[in-house]
């Protein structure tokens, strides 16, 4: 299981977290990695593009992501929902979370965190250093830098999934999630 | 069209907004009132209840946010879509946006902006007074003070949409939307 990356021009970037979907939150420093899994991340602005995240104080994605000043946001397909919970899970402190939870990565473009394989869509971040923010809020503000999707399932500012199984999906609570729904559009008739 | 509403436990009122789904920001000051469509909204913290949303620095919503220090999450229904693009396409400066939009409202419990009618949850807001953040990226910081949703789509901590009429919608761009989609549970088996 792979997919193709095609880059997303920046000023549209917000299109890929617009719907609210979960996001795996990758980090990086100096050879260590780690993931977890985070529905409460938002855009936060068109140009630049910017993005919000709340990212837990005691984890260790957090120790890197507060190391590097970097993250990297992927956006998963319904296929992995099994290793988005596992991620969600299970601490990186003792072993590679990626590998416990059976997700491969590929290179990021910008950014040394790695971005994670079976998603739709792809945001490489630099924290904007807001350090009263992230202390009292846990609340990251990020300027994405690069971003990506697979043209199976987003293209021409747009996403069009073509089966169930690269929809993307929302977190609900206790393992359980929706996968995005039936599009309608209201501007159309 | 219109629905009932029970109290949400505060310690869960982020279980509304961790799928993702667009919002209706209302506020109100001293006789005026308004709307807009949010979708850049999202839990900030569990205990006390918080959440993130970004308010356009340029609304006449946000006028009447910094001006009351409050404001009102409502989670619309699929049934009222085309009100909700019409509460984000039109200007509140010029009347009564609710009537323009016709979108129905009650009062709420605690603050003084109106919740809207068709909607599965609500949440009454009080902002934490963030000043660089709100001027420097439209970032509000609110608590939770009261929270409710329609028992019909939620209980028991969980969503279960008994009708397309009454899914949580997600926002897209231009007009268009996706419905919350197909429940799965990663836990159960």
């Amino acid at each position: 299981m792979s997919n193709e990356t095609r880059p997303v021009d920046p000023a549209k970037c917000h299109l890929l977290l617009n719907h609210g979907p979960v996001t795996l939150v990758s980090a990086a420093f100096h050879g260590r990695r780690n993931v977890m899994a985070a529905s409460w991340v938002m855009p936060l602005d068109f140009d630049p593009p910017k993005v919000a995240a709340v990212i837990d104080g005691r984890g260790f994605t957090r120790e890197l992501i507060d190391a590097s000043g970097e993250f990297a946001l992927s956006v998963p397909f319904r296929r992995i929902a099994r290793k988005v919970l596992a991620a969600g899970s299970i601490s990186g402190r003792e072993g590679d979370k990626f590998v416990h939870a059976g997700l491969a990565t590929f290179p990021a473009s910008v950014i040394g965190a790695p971005l994670v394989r079976d998603c739709a869509a792809w945001l490489e971040c630099k924290v904007i250093p807001e350090k009263r923010l992230q202390r009292r809020y846990d609340l990251f503000v990020a300027e994405v830098v690069a971003a990506w999707a697979d043209p199976a399932v987003f293209s021409g500012g747009r996403w069009h999934f073509p089966d169930t199984a690269r929809k993307t999906i929302h977190y609900q609570a206790g393992g359980a999630f929706f996968a995005t729904g039936g599009p309608f559009d209201c501007a159309e008739g």
